[in-house]
């Protein structure tokens, strides 16, 4: 018989929507019991989850035909997130045996109920690394956008969890030059140092001329994060043949005049002729890339050709809190929280 | 010896740079000495050009990236024509014969002096077809957004000489359903019956609605030709994966209220996202497809499988009225001034 843990646990939930950003009172962690696995399910003890900016939206009411569902007052947030088998499934052979790590979407809680074929996390040097959104910002370099070597890669957002890890990956793929953009001198800083940029340029008024001077030939590839304003530049700066990939909307989710729920830019689709330039969202990463990004990133993580840039929190009770840091720029790479 | 005419010819010139739309005054058929080729070159006396709605923008100063020059007062108006070679080239045995027709871009003159490598222009049962923007339509649907049979198209400004392709080329492609926008019933009622079209749908402000209505399921693959709300309307329209190719930018050509040089429109990101949409500019045709396409439009011309919608414009002293036609919108298919 498996040892299930008796007792209560605790979670993340929404307690009121925002109307704006998510403040203290929006959140809190209250107790549940310990959910029960079903046949097919195993029960896992969580040890790390992500705090990704999306949940800005989701909490807000959600994008009209986003893949996942918004979130009500009551609700469990949810995420990415690496728990370890409590037990082994009831009449599974297969499946995954206690103490293994699996990757799975049920964050935000100390105890989850997943499938159990929800796939293993044991590959990579260090677990937490899973919850690097890496597979997206490799997909949008490779298969997506098609990066050839001595190209101009642009990344808008480049200290945060795919910014971080896209310098990096631009970098080992032979991009030419790598920019990125970042609202800190600090953050710039660790761009260069660590995350393979040749420049960076501010979020601010002063961003396209500061863009003509890092990248004077313009850039062939972007990888965007951030959206607005960002995206006006990379468009500007863009060469004939340009492909700039979609990947976030960071300027409507840090931003409380925004309702975080749509994410406006006046682009002008003369430039977009002329300079035949390609603008594609992203949203998941197919299997075979994913399955391949996992490969070269454990071989990277283990060379030291690549780190893992991240912000660790320590305990659940500090993830409401975490939310509210991400969406006020204040972290550098993927925020995990470790329980 | 070559027997050059003798005298002089008409062309169009541009006389004084229009604010908005231009108007009589803005355009002039003056004479001209007949140009003397150089070595290399064979002198054309022109047959057919087009009336294209581009020269909006090139005669309003050009928009900056683009790959032809802007006109100044004094520049004799070009685009894609079809001439007859009226002697061989000097010393060139290779060249085109007296009596060819080739394919160009010095349109809106009545001879005009081209490259002995200028391509010939007889391989279609009317060389005037050669004017059709048919190999832009058929490169959109086919290598640029790849599609496949089943799917549904929208295409915007479905009776211009892009659009009224577009219709018949993705049926014969497969399509499983064609829509199309337009601004009147009339050119509606010939997109139905004649240019491949399941529906229309009218440059209003019920389109999202009646596009809703038109492709319940929405729409795979989208043909731009218009931009703005008809752009915005497409996307909102988008399924999952859906594939957007920009070719015109119409509703910045036609509207006396835009400068004609920009054509700024309002995307949300977001939606581009979560809907992995792509974007793409579509400036210039390969060769091979161009190619590919010149082969199949034969074809199809001779089988009777497709037509060429086109308006004829007869003399050049009535081209410059038919360029205020065309941005006035009252032509269906291409405009082709006959000498």
């Amino acid at each position: 018989m498996s040892e299930t843990p008796a007792g209560v646990a605790r979670e993340v939930r929404l307690v009121a929507t925002p109307e704006g950003l998510p403040e203290a009172g929006h959140l809190a962690v209250v107790e549940a019991p310990i959910p029960v696995p079903k046949p097919g399910e195993v029960l896992v003890r969580n040890r790390w989850f992500q705090v990704f900016p999306s949940l800005r939206t989701v909490i807000a009411g959600g994008v009209p035909g986003a893949p996942f569902p918004p979130l009500h007052p009551g609700d469990t947030l949810f995420g990415p997130a690496v728990g370890e088998v409590v037990a082994a499934a009831e009449g599974e052979d297969g499946g995954p045996r206690p103490g293994d790590l699996v990757f799975h979407y049920q964050g935000w809680r100390e105890y989850a109920v997943v499938p159990v074929s929800a796939p293993p996390a044991n590959a990579l040097p260090d677990p937490a690394a899973y919850l690097a959104p890496g597979a997206t910002a490799y997909a949008a370099l490779t298969a997506v956008a098609g990066l050839r070597p001595g190209e101009t890669v642009f990344v808008t957002g480049g200290s945060g969890a795919v910014g971080s890890l896209a310098g990096q990956i631009a970098r080992r793929l032979g991009a030419g030059r790598v920019v990125g953009s970042t609202g800190s001198a600090a953050k710039a800083g660790r761009m260069v140092a660590e995350f393979g940029y040749d420049a960076t340029v501010p979020r601010d008024a002063t961003l396209r001329e500061r863009l003509a001077e890092a990248a004077p030939d313009g850039v062939d590839v972007v990888v965007d994060n951030v959206g607005g304003e960002q995206l006006q530049a990379a468009v500007a700066a863009a060469r004939p043949g340009a492909r700039i990939v979609l990947i976030g909307t960071l300027a409507a989710q840090l931003s409380a005049a925004s309702s975080g729920t749509t994410a406006p830019v006046e682009l002008d689709t003369f430039q977009l002729i002329v300079k035949d330039i390609t603008v594609r969202g992203l949203l998941s990463v197919d299997e075979r890339t994913g399955a391949e990004w996992v490969e070269r990133f454990g071989g990277w993580l283990r060379s030291g050709e690549i780190t893992f840039p991240h912000t660790r929190i320590a305990g659940i009770d500090r993830a409401p809190e975490a939310l509210q840091g991400l969406l006020s720029g204040r972290y550098v790479g993927t925020v995990v929280v470790e329980l």
